[in-house]
C-alpha cells in the first residue's frame, strides 16, 4: 500500500492548480456563473493543458488522472465546471462510436475547447429507471424517424449536436434489456426543440429538455463502434459517477479552505471563532469527511483503472457516500461563515447549492443502495 | 394536557388558510420571489384579516396566534414571507417605543400593509455577539450624531424609516452591558446609505447593509417607552426566534406535501416510488420531524404566552432544533422529487434554500447551545 | 392546547416519584439487576399505589396515567422494570378474556404484585411478521393439542401460567388473516419447556423461549372475551409500544440527570467539563431530544385515550422515534461520564444497554416505517 | 498511489487469519469472555507467530503490520483482545526503557505470551487531562516513595508488575510540562492494592484501579532509556490509538459478516430480509463505513511508519472517526439480527458493547477534536 501520489500525478495536479488558481478568482467565477459558462480562453486553456499531458502519457490520460484534474479545478473554482461533463460525454461517445467519429469530435474539442455535442439519456418518465426510456428510432416508410423527449440535457440548448440514446425499434431485443442505440444528431434538424430548465445550482453547467418530434435521421448518425446496449451504458455511467464525485470533493475542499480562513480571522465574544469548540468540532469532522471522501474517490478510480473485480461496488459506494458528505461539509462551511455564508458574496453558499445536485445527478443516493446491496451480498458469500 | 387546538385557534388558521391558498399559487409565488416582495393587495389582505381578528380578541393577538398564522401562511406559500419580519419588528418597536409612536406606526401598517421601518441590529463585526455593536449616538457640539454600520437589515433598502439600535455614548452604562438606545430614523437623512446584499434564499425578504456617516438625529427619534437596554432586547429577540421557527415549520410542511404527492404519482421500475422502503423511510422520518418540530414550536410560544419559568430555555431549544430539522425535511423532499426537485419548477428547491437561512438568522445553531447549556445546568440543579 | 399536566396527573406522578425515589437507590437497582427481578415488597408497593389510584378515578387508570407512572418509575430506577410488562400483559388479556378470567387474574395481581402469567407471541420464525406464527391448537381424536414454540417470552421461565397466542386450526379463517386464539395455560402441563435466553440488557425483565410439545389443553383455557383475531391483536400491541417508549424516555431522563450532575462537578484542564462547548452541545441536544420524545409519547397516549383518528400513526411514529433517540441520549450521557460511564459503577452504562433493546422489542425501528408510510400516504390524501 | 496490500502484508494477514479462525469459535470466545482472558495456548500461539514474522522482517514488525494483525484477529474473534494491550504496553516500555530492561521483558513475553506488566497512566482525577496526574515519587529521608492512585489499569489485578507513570518531585520541571518518570514496579510490594472495575464490555481485557500508599521503590525500577516526559508520552499514545482503531475495525467487520449472513437466510413476510430496502440501506452504509474506516486506519499507520509530517493529525482524525463509526456499524448489525442480536447467543451484541468503549479509551471522541482542530488550523495556513 502506498498513499502518496506519484510524481506524474503530482505534476498533473500542479499543472492544473497553477492554471486553476490563475483563471478562477472569486470575481471571475461569480461572473461565469451568471454567464452560465466559461469563456473561450478558459476552455481553450484547459484543453491545451489536458491534451499536452495526454500526449505525453503512453496510454493517454486514465480515469485516475482525470479524477485528480477535476478535483483540483473544482477546488480552485469552488464550483461545478463543464469539464466534468465534457470528459464524461467523451467517455460515452468513445464507448459507443467508432474511430472515425470519435477522432472527428475529439479533434474539434482539442481545437475549440467546446465539445460539439450534449448527451441525452434521462427522460421525463425515465430517470432512475433508465431502461424504461421511450425515445425511439424506427424505420417508417423507408425513413428513420426519432420521437421522444430527453430531459436534464447538460448544455442541451447550446451544443451544435446531441448524442441521443434511443430504443431501436427496428431490432428486437436479445436479452432482458430493450435494444439500445446511440445517435449523434445535428441540433438544427427539423422537429428538435430545446427548452432551458433552471437548476438551483451548478449554473455553469446549464441543462435543458430536448424534444424530438418526427425527426428524420440519416443512418450515418448512428454510432456503431460498440453496440453493447444498456449493459454497456451502465458501465459507462460509472465514469460519470467518478467525475461527479471528483467535482463534489473539490468543491467541498474549497469550502473547507474558506471555513478555516474565516475561523482564523473572524472574531466574536473577544476571541477568534476558531477557538469555540463547536467550530472546532465542525472543522474536525469536515476534515475527516474530506479525507474519507478522498480515499473513496481514489479507490474507485483506481479500481476502474486497474480493473479490480469489485469496481462496480466501489463506484456505487463512492457515489452513495461522497455527494451527500460533500453537501454536509459545504453546509458546515456555510455555518462557520455565519450570515455572510448565506449570501452570494461568499462562495460557500453556491458551493453548497452545487454540491446538492450531485445527490441526484448520475444516479440518486437511493439508486446507489439499489446497486450496492446485491453486490455486497454477493461479495460476502 | 390537551393537544387539540381551541376553536378560536382553528378559526384563525382557517381564515389564513383560505386567504393563503387563494393568493399563493406556484406561479404567483414564483413571480413574487423574482419581485423580491409581495404586491399591495396581498399585504393589504393580510393586515385586514390580521387586525380583524386582533380586534375581536379581548387581549389582542398573542404570540401563539401569530405563530399559527405564520406557520399556515408559509405552508401555503412554501416560502419565507415578509409578515414574519413585520410581526417581529412590531414586537421590538412595541418593546421600546411609547404609546404615541407605537400607534402611529401601527395605524400606518393597518392601512397600507407596509411596515414603515426596517430594523437594524446586526453589524459587520457584531452578529452573534450583539453586544459588541459599535454603531453609536453621541452629542457633539450640541448635535446628536449617529455613526456606524448595520447589516442584514431586512427591507433595509426600501422602507421609509429604519429602527436603529445604537450605543448611547452620552449615558454611562449602569451594569455589565453597554447602554443601548433605539432610534426610529427617516431613511432619507443625509449620511445614510443602503446597499443590497444578495441572499441565496428568502428572496421575498431582501436585506441590505445600511451605513450611517455623521447622521444628525433629532431627539424625538429616540424611542422612550422602555429603556431596558440589552437585557430587554434579548428578551424581544425570542419573539423573532419563534416567528422564524414558525416559518421554517410551515415551509417544511409544504415540502412534505409535495413529497407525498410525488411519491404517490411518480413511477419507477414499474411501481410508484412511494412503495420503495427508502422513500417510505424518508417520509416517515419527515413526518416524525414535522410533529416534533410542531410540538417544540407550540410549547415555546405557549411558554412565552403563559410566562412559564423556563421560557427562555424553551425558545433556545426550539431554535436549536427547528431550523436545522426543517432544512433536512426540505432536503429529503427534494430528494424524493429527483431531478425535478433541483430545479425551480418545484418549490421544494427554494424551500430548501429558504429554510437553510434560518439556521443563521436570529441566532445561529451554535448560539442556541451557548444560550441553552447554562440554563439546562441551572434547571437540573 | 395546554401543555401543563392536570392536578390529577401531577398527583399520580408525585405518588410514584415518592415511591420510586424511596425504593430505587443505585445499590438496590444494582442488586435487583443481578437478581433479575424486584423483591416482593417493591412489587407490592407498586400495586398498592397503582390500584389505590385506579379505584379513585371514575373510569379507572387510563393509558395516559399508566404512561406517566412508567416514565416516572423508570426515571427513578434508571432501568427497564417489570411493571411495563405487567401493564401490557394485562391489557392484552383484557383485550381477549372475559370478565371472569380477567378479574381472577387482576385480583391475584392486586394481592401479590406478581402477574400470574407471561405472554407468548413471538416465535423463532415469526418476529416482525407475527402473522406467520405456526404455534397452533387443533382438535385431534377429541383432544385439544397445542404444538409450537414461543420465544422472547418475558418472565417465561418463572410465571405460573403462560398466555399463548396460537393459530386455531379448527376454525377456518374468515378474512386475509389466519384465525387466532389465545390460551391461558398452566406452566406445569406436560410438554411445556422453558429455556432462559440471556439478553444484554433489561435484566430485570428476563425472557425465555417456551416450547409446547403435544400439550393437551382444556377448552376453558381459551380466552373468549373478544375474538378479534390478528386485527385486534395489532391494536393491542399499540399499548405495548406506548409503555416501551415511556420506559425508554424515563431511562433517558435518568441518564440526562446523571450527565448534568457529572458535567457540573467533574473537572478537566482546570475547569468543570460542563464548560466545554462539546459537552454543552451534547447536553443541549439531549434536552431537545427529551422534550421531543416526551411530546411524541404524550401525544400518542393522548391519541389512544381520546380515540383520535390518527392514533395508529401517532403510535408508530412515536415508536420509530423514541427508542432510537433514547439510546442516543443514553450514549451521550455515557460519553459525558468518561471512563466511569463504561463501568457498572455508573447506571448510564446499563441504561444505554436497556434502551437499545427497545429498538427491537414491540416492533423494530424498521417495522415502524412499514406501518407508518402507508398511513402517511393516506393522511395526506 | 497503490491500494493493494503487498505480498508480505498478505502473508501476515493469512498467517493470523488461519490462526484466528482456528482458535476463535463462537463457543470459545463466549467462554473466554467469561474467563476474562485467553488461555495459555492461545496467547502462546500468538507470540509464536508474531515473533516468527518479526524475526523474518529486516526492521522487525512495524506499526502497519501490527495494525493488520490486530484487525484480523479481532475480526476472527468478534471481540476486543488482550494483544492490542500487549503491543501498546510494549511500545510504551520501549519508548522509555533502556535495552536491558526491554529485552528482559520481551524475552519473557516471547516465552509465555503473558506480558509481565500492566500500565498505569489514567487516574481518578486525570483522565482526558493526563498532565494533571498527581501520583508522584519523591525522595524522603533517603527513601524513594510512591503515592497515588491509577485507574482503568488493564490487567491491573493480575500482572506481576505495573509500569507506573508518576510525577518526579525530585526533579524540577524544565518546560510547561511537569516532570514525568516511569517505574516498573513489582506488584507485591507493600502498599499496593488493586481493585477490579467492571466494564460493560471488552471483558477479555479486564481493568482495575491500583493504589499506591507509601510504596518504597528501588532506584533501578526507574526506566531510564528515554526521558522525554509528557511530550514523549503523548507521542507514544498514538500507537495505542492506532491499535484501538484496528480492533474497532476488526470487530465491526465481524459484525458486518454476521449481518450479511443473517440478511441472506432470515425470512420475514415471505422474503429474505436482505431484500427489504431498509436492510439494504443499512448494509450499504455499513460497507461504506468499513471502507472509510479502513482507509483512515491504514493511512494513519502508514503516516507513522513513513513519518509523514501530518501524522499526529492523521491519528487524531482516525481516532475521532473509527470508534464511533464502528459502534454504529455494530449497532446496525444488531438491528439486522432482530431479537437475536440483543442476546448473548449472537456475537453482534457483545461486539457492540466492546466497540463502544473505544470512544472513551485512549482519548475520548471529544479529546480528538481538542487535538485535531489546532493542527487543522495550522495545516491550512
Ligand atoms: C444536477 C443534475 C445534472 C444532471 N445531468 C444529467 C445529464 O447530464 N444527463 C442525463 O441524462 N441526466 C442528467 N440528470 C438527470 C438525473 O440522472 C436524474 O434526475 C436522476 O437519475 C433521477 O431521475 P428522476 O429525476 O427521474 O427521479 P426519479 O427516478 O423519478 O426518482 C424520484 C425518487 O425516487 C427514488 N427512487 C427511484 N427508484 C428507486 C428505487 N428503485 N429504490 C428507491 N428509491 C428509488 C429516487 O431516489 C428519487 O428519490 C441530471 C440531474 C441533475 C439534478
Ligand atoms: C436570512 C438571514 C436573515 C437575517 N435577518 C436579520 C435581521 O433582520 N436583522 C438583523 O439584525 N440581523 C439579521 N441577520 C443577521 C444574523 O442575525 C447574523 O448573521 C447571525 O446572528 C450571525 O452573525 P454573523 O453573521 O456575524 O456570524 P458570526 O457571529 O461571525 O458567526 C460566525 C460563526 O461563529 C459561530 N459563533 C459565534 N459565536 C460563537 C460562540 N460563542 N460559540 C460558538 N460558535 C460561535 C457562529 O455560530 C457562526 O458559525 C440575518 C441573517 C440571515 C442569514
Ligand atoms: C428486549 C426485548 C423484549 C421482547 N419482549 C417480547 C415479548 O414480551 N413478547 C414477545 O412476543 N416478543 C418479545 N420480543 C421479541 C420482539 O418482538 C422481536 O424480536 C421483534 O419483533 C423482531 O422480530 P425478530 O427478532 O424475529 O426479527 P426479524 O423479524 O427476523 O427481523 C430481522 C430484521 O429484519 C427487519 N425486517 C423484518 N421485516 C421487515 C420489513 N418488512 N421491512 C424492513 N425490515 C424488516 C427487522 O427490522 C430486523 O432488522 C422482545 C424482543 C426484545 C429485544
Ligand atoms: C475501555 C477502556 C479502556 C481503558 N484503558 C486504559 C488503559 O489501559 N490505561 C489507562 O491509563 N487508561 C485507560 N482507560 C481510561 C481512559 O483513558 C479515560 O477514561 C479517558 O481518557 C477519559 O478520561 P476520564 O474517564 O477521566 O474522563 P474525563 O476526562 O473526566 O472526561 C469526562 C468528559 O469530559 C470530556 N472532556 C474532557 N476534557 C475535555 C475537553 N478539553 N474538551 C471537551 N470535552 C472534554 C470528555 O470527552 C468526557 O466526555 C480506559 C478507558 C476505557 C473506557
Amino acid at each position: 500500500m502506498d498513499f502518496a501520489l506519484s510524481d506524474n500525478q503530482k505534476n498533473i495536479i500542479a499543472t492544473f492548480r497553477e492554471f486553476g488558481e490563475s483563471v478562477f478568482t472569486p470575481e471571475s467565477v461569480f461572473q461565469w456563473r451568471k454567464d452560465q459558462g466559461l469563456p473561450d480562453e478558459v476552455v481553450k486553456g484547459f484543453v491545451d493543458r489536458y491534451f499536452a499531458l495526454d500526449d505525453q502519457s503512453p496510454d493517454g490520460m486514465g480515469i485516475m488522472s482525470q479524477t485528480l484534474i477535476l478535483e483540483e479545478l473544482c477546488r480552485c473554482a469552488g464550483a461545478a465546471l463543464p469539464f466534468q461533463n465534457d470528459l464524461f460525454n467523451l467517455q460515452i461517445m468513445g464507448g459507443f462510436a467508432d474511430e472515425t467519429v470519435s477522432s472527428r469530435v475529439l479533434d474539434d474539442y482539442r481545437q475549440t475547447g467546446r465539445l460539439m455535442f450534449s448527451l441525452g439519456v434521462s427522460e421525463p418518465n425515465a430517470g432512475s429507471d433508465t431502461m424504461s426510456m421511450t425515445t425511439s428510432v424506427e424505420t417508417r416508410d423507408g425513413r428513420l424517424v426519432l420521437n421522444g423527449k430527453k430531459t436534464y440535457v447538460n448544455n442541451g440548448e447550446y451544443s451544435p449536436s446531441i448524442l441521443c440514446a434511443a430504443i431501436d425499434k427496428d431490432t428486437p431485443s436479445e436479452d432482458e434489456y430493450p435494444s439500445l442505440s446511440f445517435w449523434l444528431i445535428p441540433h438544427d434538424l427539423p422537429g428538435i426543440r430545446a427548452v432551458p430548465i433552471n437548476k438551483i445550482g451548478q449554473s455553469m453547467v446549464p441543462f435543458a429538455s430536448v424534444s424530438f418530434d418526427e425527426v428524420e435521421l440519416k443512418p450515418e448518425y448512428r454510432l456503431r463502434g460498440h453496440e453493447g446496449g444498456f449493459r454497456h451504458l451502465f458501465k459507462m455511467l460509472e465514469f460519470g459517477r467518478v467525475f461527479t464525485c471528483a467535482a463534489s470533493l473539490g468543491m467541498a475542499q474549497a469550502a473547507m479552505e474558506d471555513a478555516v480562513a474565516n475561523a482564523r480571522v473572524r472574531k466574536a465574544f473577544g476571541v477568534s471563532i476558531g477557538q469555540f469548540q463547536q467550530v472546532e468540532q465542525m472543522l474536525t469532522d469536515m476534515e475527516v469527511s474530506l479525507r474519507t471522501m478522498r480515499s473513496m474517490l481514489y479507490q474507485a478510480a483506481w479500481a476502474i483503472e486497474t480493473d479490480q473485480p469489485d469496481k462496480r461496488l466501489a463506484v456505487a459506494l463512492m457515489k452513495r457516500y461522497i455527494p451527500k458528505t460533500a453537501t454536509e461539509v459545504a453546509s458546515s462551511a456555510m455555518q462557520i461563515l455565519g450570515g455572510l455564508g448565506y449570501t452570494d458574496s461568499a462562495r460557500v453558499s453556491t458551493i453548497w447549492q452545487d454540491c446538492r445536485g450531485n445527490q441526484i445527478a448520475e444516479g440518486t443516493d437511493q439508486i446507489m443502495v439499489y446497486i450496492s446491496a446485491p453486490l455486497i451480498m454477493k461479495e460476502y458469500e
